[in-house]
């Protein structure tokens, strides 16, 4: 993953403080601001129960255009009622204040502790210095400021045919998808419509994050935001075209936030195929991927394929087991049901040492597929697990 | 849990034997044998995977009666074809011979690795010692011999106007329900129908192992046995008499299980009430009990209200947040969506040290409730989640 600054976006600054958010006097708030209004579109947790940021960032989105994010780790402003509302509006109302625009101008976002109420004051004290931090090379500042529990902030970027969109996210995966808070930034220079914008956004968050740790039903702060600037000049562009920007900066964004779970030391992607829907191959590729039984056979590099498949049947969708053909790392180790041997599973076992590889289940059902990205599992775990076959 | 011998029941005998399927060497074949054909019920996983086992023990217990089970461990004989269902044809064919009846009338169950064929010539070879093992008070020699991962044996047992039902289980509670083989084993001495018999262990089921580690919709191996032998003469038990027997058997074993996760020092009653319907109320308590985070702050003994919040909002059930009222060990926490105050939590945080407490969630939407027993999650996860408050 690129830890190093992302180029500038023209018509976006970024910038970071430590306001005293979090105990260990790291930065904690970040903003990125854009030139003017912009064309904004956002996707958040379908979560009932909805942070404040995230209720009010959802309000204020549905106009198409904003000119701000400003987003804190260290308290995650979730439950915590009318107070709440109130900190999440003065914390942007004074943000937007010192920028020169209106409150509905900046969208909040908020990740940590749920419960804690915002503190308002800390905040808005920190706005003067936050706005004297902005500059257009500093989106790597803005990546640290909202990490909570991540080992490394998350940026990706993308250029294509003289268009860049520079991608931040903060999250870490875990056993489960939908555990820790995802918020994602995604800013380009591209000339594009609201609508455009929206369903670009929400077709590469699909493909991406909701085929990963995040799958829209998730924390109670989870917000993905994306914003296009226009300076690039020229065309406006489709949604095909701005969803091909978006998707390999999403997908890297998405497989960072896998690879930090917690002691994760691989990246498989697990790819369901020979099934008469995608949603059903994308059922069994999700409940593979979850699997905490298969997720400490990867740790230990252990081709156990009778835990794959046992995950597969429990995603509550029809298929003949006595057809399935695993590979893993590109070793066929399953067909027709049955395992090829033990000299396939240990070529396996060795595929299996790499930081990343795939895991292909055919199950001969028809020409439907779909994939999930997870990581393996370690520590605690595999005492019981992972060990259990040697 | 009672680790101590139960009392026998009229009409049945256990044994169990080292026949080499264990690395250990520990014993890991047993049987429960009836004087004679005896109503049998049972209920299966629900996974599509099913391994040769549940395949035959299904088939032959659909004629209501059986003599036998014949359990092992080290295997689960799952994923292994035709020469799978050879094996426990075979197996099951010698016992039968040896104990004088139709190999029909003895159901199978195994468990361990899944994958791997049964050795069916090895347990063949163990079955005269078997035979010889057999007695009335061995039923802590059977439940010790079909323990996997279990970190100790589980056995329960219970009374009520002088007919007896002694329980048996493997399973190790887990992160997450449905993720290694359960199987259990209750016998009784009553007078019962074979519709009534499948009625009671259905609903009995139902009310315990499908409210705690074990969902039905389980491993590939997932089998739950109930036998009763008539030798308690009088009348034959209706069905909600003979539930009545089996459920406080079955909600011990089902504890017992949860109690066995890795790690696990608290048994936590996930309850959930106020909704206006029994299974809405049952998704929130299942989302609440499974949720990693939620079971990292058990172990933490953190009162984290938001978390049980944030995991009631993500199962999919409507419901108004602000309406939200939360105790924990009897202390409230949440009133009306909002914390009670530091000093409230604090008092929760001393009821949590409990080997055993409830947490209660209303949520004011209707007079349904359900409830989920679970287990604190220690080791790894809690790095990055139990303290991540403080």
């Amino acid at each position: 993953m690129h830890t190093s600054d992302p180029p500038p976006v023209r018509g976006f600054r970024f910038g970071a403080v430590a306001a005293g958010l979090k105990k260990s006097g790291a930065t904690d708030l970040g903003a990125i601001v854009a030139d003017g209004p912009v064309p904004t579109a956002a996707v958040f947790t379908a979560n009932i129960v909805r942070a404040a940021p995230v209720v009010l960032a959802a309000e204020r989105v549905s106009t198409g255009r904003s000119r701000a994010v400003l987003v804190n780790a260290g308290c995650a402003n979730a439950c915590t009622g009318a107070p709440g509302m109130a900190a999440a509006r003065a914390t942007t109302a004074a943000f937007a204040k010192s920028i020169g625009c209106a409150a509905s101008m900046v969208l909040p976002a908020s990740t940590g502790v749920i419960g804690a109420l915002l503190p308002a004051d800390t905040v808005v004290s920190a706005v003067p210095s936050l706005v004297a931090s902005l500059g257009p090379h500093r989106a790597m500042d803005f990546a640290r400021a909202i990490c909570t529990t991540d080992r490394w902030p998350k940026v990706a970027h993308a250029t294509l045919d003289g268009i860049t969109a520079v991608g931040i996210a903060k999250g870490a995966g875990m056993i489960h998808p939908n555990m820790a808070t995802t918020l994602g930034f995604v800013v380009c220079d591209a000339v594009a419509e609201g609508p455009v914008l929206r369903r670009a956004l929400r077709r590469a968050t699909d493909e991406t994050f909701n085929r990963a740790t995040v799958d829209g039903d998730t924390s109670t702060n989870d917000t993905l935001v994306a914003m296009a600037s226009g300076a690039s000049g020229g065309r406006a562009l489709g949604t095909r075209a701005l969803t091909q920007l978006f998707l390999p900066v999403l997908d890297a964004l998405a497989r960072s936030i896998v690879a930090d779970g917690e002691g994760a030391k691989h990246v498989v992607t697990v790819t369901v195929s020979g099934m008469d829907s995608r949603a059903g191959a994308r059922a069994i590729a999700a409940s593979i991927a979850t699997s905490p039984l298969v997720k400490t056979a990867l740790h230990g590099q252990d081709a156990n394929w009778g835990r794959i498949l046992a995950a597969a049947g429990r995603a509550g969708v029809r298929f003949d087991p006595s057809r399935a053909a695993i590979s893993v790392g590109g070793v066929p180790i399953v067909a027709r049901g049955v395992t090829l041997g033990v000299e396939a599973e240990t070529r396996a076992r060795t595929a299996m040492a790499a930081s990343a590889y795939e895991i292909v289940v055919h199950l001969g059902n028809g020409p439907h597929g779909d994939r999930y990205v997870t990581s393996d599992l370690g520590h605690a775990y595999i005492d019981v697990n992972a060990n259990y076959r040697s």
